[in-house]
């Protein structure tokens, strides 16, 4: 899957195509110079467009890092919780939600950076939101962990301190994954799963 | 150690202390607005000084910023190297150093956020010089896993992929630990520490 693919994917049909140029060349001009040396005519230019019409959409270059933000969270959040949904018992509950997790973040390495590196710049409430979905993805990490132990198939150490390490693994992968990368996506998302299970006392 | 205490290590006596204040004054502007959008008037100001003072230690943000990385680079595998030299064999020898360089990127989070998020805005020149510290620091951790297998120790499933999941980790922690953290920077580092020796199969 591509960039392109991949952006497509996190802003479906219900969104005007102005406002999906928009998004995706926020993404690309953020990744390139950081939030804050972005200016709103870098997003438009970059897009094709006007000033002038950026504005119909967002109000601000803040408005869409929130947007960026929000949405790359939810896509996240929907992944972690279709490994639970999907899978019968927690052993393969979190071999999946960890494959899952780690191939988006390489797939989508520079949403990925963006998402996670950028937090500092979000206003106040839009901060909050994407606070909630963050604590809602360790929460689910959490709950598979937990439940794992009552089954007598998890023995981590430190419970809290292993669910952080979970999507830790996974985000940092948005840091140095490139199109270069010998390991696909897929393969990495194996690969970190197997290791997940052995930090939690089930390999 | 407070951050002011870690930058003085990374930074000792040799250096002229007007150095010393720019380089915290860049880490500190890098920090809050990323490279691009800090300015050299930026960082003059935040160490008291002139524009001109700046350029007759540093001729631009761009040799700050090689600097801080260079440094910081040069310090974690230091500690890395150190880790392996006073550890008598593989076990302790990746135990000590995952507890080192987590500890590290917990107590020095503000520089390991520039450090690793900031690698894009380096020369050419200046990021070979850094990239060949980093290729230094995961051929040690590689060397570590390998003497661990030969000895019967380890047993990975993949060297390459376990090497890079024990930096990513660390490195990591520089982007969520501050100062609310309820764990101390040595309490991660050991709670790390074991996790890894998990994932080598040596818990």
């Amino acid at each position: 899957m591509t960039t392109a693919q991949h952006l497509a994917e996190l802003w479906p049909g219900e969104r005007p195509e102005a406002a999906r140029r928009l998004l995706s060349a926020a993404v690309e001009s953020f990744a390139k110079r950081g939030f804050h040396a972005t200016t709103t005519r870098d997003i438009a230019t970059q897009a094709g467009m006007s000033p002038a019409a950026l504005y119909i959409h967002y109000p601000s270059k803040a408005s869409l890092l929130a947007e960026i933000s929000r949405t790359g969270h939810a896509a996240t959040l929907a992944l972690v919780e279709r490994a639970v949904a999907q899978a019968p018992e927690p052993r393969e509950q979190m071999h999946r939600l960890v494959a899952d997790f780690t191939a988006w973040h390489a797939r989508g390495h520079t949403i990925g950076r963006i998402v996670n590196y950028e937090l500092r710049a979000l206003s106040e409430e839009d901060l909050a939101v994407v606070a909630d979905l963050r604590r809602r993805i360790e929460d689910t990490v959490r709950q598979v962990i937990e439940a794992g132990i009552a089954q007598g198939t998890f023995s981590p150490t430190d419970t809290r301190t292993t669910a952080r390490a979970v999507t830790g693994l996974g985000i940092d992968v948005a840091r140095w994954y490139n199109e270069r990368s010998t390991e696909t996506p897929e393969e990495l998302g194996e690969r970190y799963g197997e290791l997940v299970l052995r930090m939690l006392g089930a390999a």
